[in-house]
């Protein structure tokens, strides 16, 4: 087995921002991708905003069975063909993880039917990530908590729908809280949501959070085929009808037509 | 208190389909709105997709606290713009109720973030439709189950995400399965949708079946203040900080810029 | 209509030990109960752990609307028989409302399933509790957080099943989160669990606190009929099947004999 | 890996009934075992009713991480030891298969806290049960829908809390609807409930009955450590706080003494 996992950078601002640059000099998709690999049945190859298709064509997310998202400084730019084309991959079984910033990249949005917005600041101040979930599998050998002494903070209220489980919730210095971990599935996919990962601090080189992000991807991989009927709306003739039935009353439709849209 | 509810009907069956205009010859909207009205503390007004704005402008939306929806023919004709209008509404504390075939319509697929597909049979089999949460507010003075004679059938898998609450699955002649009432919160709105009312049946003329619409839309209506601040991604500036902290690290976006989306 | 609430005070440490006498004189019961009778359709009354049947016979309490419960010294002095009558009437559709060190209740243990284990730290420190589903209507009224200046801490992991919904987290000085207000609903019951209330504290004399209660209540009321049915496992012979079937092959047990438990 | 499953069967009617003797001559549960142990991964022993401590000492459980449960005529027999025994090793993450009768054993209404009670006629008649979450991973393999010829029906109402996923729902000849599939999480251990299973019909020798519980059981398996922290409540004492804060105003405790339970 090989979860074949494309890490999607947007890759701005480590070429626009020294900052960023210096801590992230091949970009944050090739830190990620890098621990990602780590995990003996992790795949990871990445893909960049700048890239032709943004590196996403049809062939490739056919083929890939997790997608990692990081994006900010130009959600916009993503075209909405290709977020049409990822959310159905995702409702196929394709598994998204979506990372900090993420949370108003037009795919999230487009899955979740909310605004996604909350609170921020940006003052490298104390996050400490409390798991609430323990022995989910996305808190897989983690502590009770952990420390990033410096990240940007977001607060609560988070505008998503209530995830399937929350996993993690933060505390920050400042004094907000944010639910910083939380799951959903749309169709066949499994979504993940890791709040940790402002670009001007070191957040993807530390172990733990590369630790859960081994964990978000293999846990978001659904091995099975590919659920491609969930693109249809079949109708059922009544000659074919699992117990037997005869047609009563008037109808719209005539045989074999296709329903409306 | 009065709950300010809009029936929307797609109005074009009624128009130009002898059947479907001989059970309902004013609209099936405005049987919907009828039954609504019977409940002391609704008060329903109706809209149709042939009026200017699909007769939903953004002043009329402001004023209401509740939206049910129906349409069948031509979810395309809805403008992308009214759907984001409705949406934003929902966010904000407008209740939704879906029936039937709304299924597909943009606004509920847009809410749900997934492909929100069927089987179908249109055979005037028999559905009964039982109560798997009983006592919920939706379910309020239903027997155990009833029974809609003539019905089209809708079958599993439906795919929508996991509900809020379930409260009811739907039994069909043919040997089908369908949850056919589900609940879910977006934002500060409350969706509920209810499975019968195919417009060749006189379903929506049902004592049980305008029991639950009226319960569906006490149940949808949210009270509370207009929750504005759903559109908000507040920059928290440190010197507002709740608990004293110091800048630290560096910053991508200068004092009092917005951020990205 | 009036909401009959019930107010189960432990009442130990008002009588032994002099700061909590101080600060509730009458005990805390007292003091939630005259909070909660300040909403018009609220009828509250108390019971106390040193009453006979500890003030909650089969008679009260099938008169009652909604139960609050605070206790801390001796969950153990409670009976096991009254705990199993609180169960009932929560499966038949009264409202619970869980407070503080009830968290370790008998009566929150059985109807969660689970341990309901958690850190703490008395150390009156500061708690700031976040609304994170803003317009619940557990939240209505309340500003986006609210202080508590001294509190107890409560830390995650919190042992509670995955809830209905999460309405509060709470931060607190020392480095810990908690979800601070989940719902659930057991039966036709619906529970919430708040968090503050250490009795050392004047917690609930805070009017935002108090605020929270009262919504709590009207939340946790459920209007319609008991549901007496959910003792039930009733048997549906075949010949008064809802669909026209025989009996086909072997079977346990005789007619009109009920099932085993 | 081996997933070390436990399958526990009552194994009464076996003993005492021809007909269910004549389906399975060794008992229900070595047909079960049997059929888990297909599984390359699954190590399947069994358990009975009749053997010393039900057949799970504390030293067998400890080693266990999942267990299966059949159980039917005689619940109240379990000891309520073992019930709690069996209840702190699913907190601890050690997977529970509910089958069918098991709905009123005692270990599944502890873990659920509500009746868990159903409707139910014993009639031979035919079941359908059909997926509603496609690619869940106790879907894994199955078809849309598949057919139990023969089977007793249980019907909605199922007293049971709203469930993290429901993954199947039946449809009855004789009018009734199930949900026939659900899981839910307490403390680190997944609780997978599965319907069907009456013991006069040879419902364990189908083979894609057979199949789900493969599936169940390698969907229940937590492979994490032993969760032990789940019965702790600890004092985070002042001094060793994540951050600095002083102690303010009275307690009740003194330092290092426990909580109260």
């Amino acid at each position: 087995m090989a979860i074949r996992t494309i890490v999607w950078g947007e890759n701005i601002h480590e070429q626009t921002n020294d900052v960023v640059r210096s801590i992230y000099p091949d970009g944050m998709h090739a830190v990620i991708a890098k621990a990602l690999n780590e995990h003996p049945d992790i795949e990871a190859t990445t893909a960049t905003l700048q890239e032709e298709e943004h590196g996403l064509p049809q062939g490739r997310l056919d083929q890939a069975d997790v997608l990692v998202w990081w994006g900010h400084k130009d959600h916009g730019a993503v075209s909405d063909a290709l977020v049409e084309r990822i959310a159905a991959r995702v409702w196929e079984g394709m598994g998204l993880v979506v990372l900090h910033s993420g949370h108003f990249s037009k795919i999230f949005k487009r899955l979740m039917g909310t605004p996604c917005a909350l609170k921020w600041r940006e003052a490298g101040e104390r996050e400490r990530v409390w798991v609430v979930n323990p022995r989910h599998p996305i808190a897989a050998g983690l502590p009770e908590h952990f420390v990033l002494e410096n990240e940007e903070m977001y607060g609560e209220a988070f505008s998503v729908p209530e995830p399937l489980e929350t996993v993690f919730i933060s505390w920050f210095a400042g004094g907000e809280v944010f639910r910083s971990g939380m799951t959903w599935r749309r169709g066949a996919g499994n979504i993940f949501y890791f709040r940790p990962g402002h670009e001007t601090y070191p957040t993807y080189h530390d172990a733990t959070v590369q630790a859960v992000l081994r964990n978000g991807v293999t846990w978001a991989y659904n091995p099975q085929a590919r659920y491609d009927a969930i693109h249809d709306a079949p109708n059922v003739p009544v000659e074919s009808a699992l117990e037997p039935i005869s047609e009563r009353g008037p109808r719209l439709h005539q045989a074999g037509e296709a329903g409306y849209r």
